[in-house]
């Protein structure tokens, strides 16, 4: 038996991995539990408007968001691309041999795609999003994911209620770009024809003939399910999550907890009270639900104080999720931010360099967070109305799932305190309205020594030699915003007057504008910067003078 | 809008509820998510040897595992009771009118107990165990669950390889008392004859005729899965644990990390590596690993330093659970149990009060802790072997699931260090296997300095005046164990001599000693006791005398 290797813990993510020499080695463990060996290829079949892509989309968030990475690949999106301008149905006959060709091209050409997704890009799974409905094109796709090493697990829809089908197209189909000049009773006349083309041909997955394949058949809309041959773990997954989904209408109402003592006093974690203003919040909260009125509305808290709190003003019954808790901030629990930064330096520079990741010592990432909100989401899913009053963190995680954010963009989502956000799902994806009931709230002003001494950490940390010339205020008008690339590797001071600004601040750069100043900063030597918008400060103009020696 | 309460925290759960003049009122919010809001009555249906009461049982064991109060009530076992010798497969003939009314009455006992259990002690889910193969009978049962207000949903096994029902025969059929007294051939037959009692008259759930049925129909023991009409979130998750448990023999080996530093220096929680000792048994833990040479074994582990440790030494891949880690002792994290005792006096007495409740000040319970793991024990569920390498409250948590232990027995578990434990699924449960790996460990020794405050602090806790009279080590024979109902209500002091003892004690008791003690002292001011053995204390004999003024 060879010696074990000693161990070293990742300063970041605060996983532990065998090292020699103290450098990390290339390791046997894997940091989290395999959700499957090998790729995975899903594959829709149905006829069109059984909600093939619906339940693509829907999927592919869905295992975005717990971390694996997933494309859907729209085999209808490439004829689009192909065929630039629709006629009609006729496209579609079995006797049209053009169009079989052009079709079994653009299949091919995503399959082309998904290899390049699997096999050279590193996605775990890939959603081969078409009508596969007869059992020749399913066995091509079995021979290529063969031949590529893809497990394959098929996703029919089946739907004959005449109104389902109607609903479908209306709601999805009149939007696609194939029918953006028509009229309505003229598109679903020629989407009817075009379901029709399919239907003749249409061979069912079939209990027998397929009984070898993995599949999850869905009857009308999630009565009725008939699953066979599920391989591993991710494939237990979908079938689970795909058991929970629905598409009853209804709204998902998120908001945080009215403002704490702990947000006044600039703290954070804890488990404080509400401030009077977030009692404030609170009422106006029950108010504004009361107004909705809504059918079955069922409330949900976390375990804290101050989310609890806000439930109680509604006067309605709710439940209390350990689940839906804060993020754990470890070590820096109910620190200010000025307090982590002088105790933690290093853990405040690590946590800007990549804040979707950085574990805090002792506590959680935002990357755990998600993992423990799964149990969360998967019963929203099976939820109709539901109202979640949360915390800041908890509730960016939830909205990624929602609008289909990234882990990148995760961690920057605007969540304000005394605002509700209700999400309505529509077609392929969620309406947002964001309501401000109208109470002021602390906000976390981000403090310019703070600041300061945070570059200057990131310099030392660097091994960037440097001296802080200023740092002081500026108009709160959005100040122009250096280009960093055009100073990448500079090393001389460089002065206000040399450099190129651009003058427009685009919204997404407003959201992530802290991390991108430190991902710039420390990649590209940044020189001279605006910040405009950080994090948690809203329309505070800053201007930060570094010289670089 | 009517003003909101105020709250009180639940000095043992943590738990916030409304309180009004500083007493908890009766709440409108529900601790945990609600499962269902009526109970649930499910009911098995299948031909004899279809692996019902194994579904029975183990759906059983898991949704009491995850909180859920449910009990099994296997009609068979009713017929048993009632018709004390079982004779020959005659009994089932269906023009055995005898038969047949006997049957029926028990199925109508069954059912009984079953309103019993759900309208008034508050059960949450039966598990109604018999072949249930008629439509009528069925009937019966929907009927009988309207009038009480019960949601029904149908696990349907259905089985046609002869193969598998020849082995679930002499798996489980041949133990059962019908034939105590017969040999393996004419068991069979008449087992098998028994089956053919039940052919004619089968209906099994169908897709049309029952389509307004919630089931599950299990095929081939999990080769392929029909799914009806689920309808809430205990429905689902019944769903989703039938679709993931198997049949294929496994084991599953349980074990902690080496001895931690920690261990050593007697502190809890932590992130230390292993101690000289705690890498011995790491590397035994490898040599016991090869010598059993287990096809396909997967190794899991908790993020934590002295669990990767160990694994490291294996020389295998191995995978981490953040999931794993253990109990977060939140305040408590990293001190010695007599600092705890001396910083957290109350937290100290109320942990002893409840141990599956007590949650840490900012930590978990083990309640939080099984929560937590039911992911991990769903995918081990799906898994074949595997070793999982954790901690002591984790691997109670895990081992409870597998040998069917309450809530109250669960904190006691013992489960020492440098000890492997190798569960084996049989019949209807587990064999276990304890090997001990003979690396010496540290084991906390029980203070007597810190018993002595802890008992005088429950007094105080109390509100009962004492004067702790004495404490000394007695001899390390087990002492006799005073029957503390014998003198309950007791306020004057009281010798030993004038005590009744019993003298015989109970593995039961060993385990739970300490929590009784504990629960004896607050409920019946008990002022004799002799302690055999506390939680983390063995072959320690203490003797504790207090008198009450």
């Amino acid at each position: 038996m060879e010696i074990p290797r000693e161990l070293t813990q990742n300063p970041l993510r605060k996983i532990w991995m065998p090292c020699k020499n103290g450098l990390p080695e290339k390791h046997i463990s894997q940091k989290r539990v395999c959700m499957t060996n090998c790729p995975t290829l899903i594959v829709t079949v149905g006829l069109p408007a059984r909600g093939k892509t619906y339940i693509s989309k829907k999927l592919t968030r869905y295992l975005n968001w717990i971390g694996v990475p997933t494309k859907e690949f729209n085999v209808g999106q490439y004829r689009r691309e192909c065929v630039k301008i629709y006629k009609s149905f006729e496209f579609f006959r079995p006797d049209n041999e053009e169009g079989l060709k052009i079709r079994k091209q653009c299949a091919l050409t995503a399959l082309n795609d998904v290899r390049q997704y699997l096999s050279v890009e590193g996605g775990h799974v890939a959603v081969f999003d078409a009508t596969n409905t007869t059992r020749e094109r399913r066995a091509t796709i079995m021979r290529f994911a063969e031949q590529n090493g893809y497990k394959v697990f098929f996703v029919e829809s089946v739907c004959e209620d005449p109104k389902v089908i109607a609903e479908n197209i209306v709601q999805v189909k009149l939007g696609s770009p194939d029918y953006t000049d028509r009229n309505t009773e003229e598109a679903i006349q020629d989407f009817m024809k075009r379901i029709k083309c399919y239907e003749n041909s249409y061979q069912p997955l079939d209990e027998n003939l397929d009984r070898e394949l993995s599949y999850i058949k869905i009857m009308d809309v999630g009565q009725r399910y008939l699953v066979n041959r599920v391989l591993d773990h991710i494939q237990s997954r979908i079938v689970y999550y795909l058991m929970n989904i629905h598409i009853t209408p209804r709204s998902i109402y998120l908001c945080r907890h009215g403002e704490s003592d702990f947000n006044v006093r600039g703290h954070i974690g804890g488990d404080s009270g509400l401030s009077p203003r977030g009692k404030e919040f609170a009422q106006c909260l029950g108010r504004f639900i009361q107004d909705q009125n809504i059918k079955d509305l069922k409330v949900w808290t976390s375990q804290m104080k101050r989310t609890i709190q806000t439930a109680e003003a509604l006067g309605v019954p709710y439940e209390q999720w350990k689940t839906l808790n804060e993020i754990d901030a470890g070590v820096c629990e109910e620190m200010m931010y000025e307090e982590i930064q002088e105790h933690y330096p290093l853990e405040f520079a690590l946590r800007d360099q990549d804040k979707y990741r950085y574990r805090y010592p002792k506590g959680e990432s935002y990357e755990d967070l998600v993992q423990r909100l799964e149990p969360v989401i998967m019963e929203l899913e099976r939820q109709e109305n539901v109202l979640v009053i949360c915390h800041q963190a908890v509730m960016r995680c939830l909205l990624a799932y929602f609008l289909d954010k990234s882990a990148e963009e995760l961690p920057y989502l605007k969540c304000p305190l005394h605002t509700v956000l209700k999400l309505t799902p529509v077609a392929y994806g969620c309406k947002v309205e964001s309501i401000y009931l109208n109470v002021e709230a602390h906000t976390f002003r981000f403090c310019l020594r703070l600041l300061c001494k945070k570059i200057n950490y990131y310099c030392k940390y660097m091994h960037v030699r440097t001296s802080l010339d200023g740092l002081r205020r500026t108009s709160p008008t959005p100040p122009p915003l250096l280009r960093p690339e055009s100073h990448a590797r500079s090393t001389s001071s460089i002065n206000t007057q040399n450099t190129q600004c651009r003058s427009s601040v685009s919204s997404h750069f407003q959201c992530t504008t802290e991390r991108q100043i430190t991902t710039y900063f420390l990649k590209s030597h940044i020189i001279f910067i605006y910040l405009d918008n950080m994090t948690e400060v809203i329309g505070l103009g800053l201007k930060c003078h570094i010289s670089i020696n």
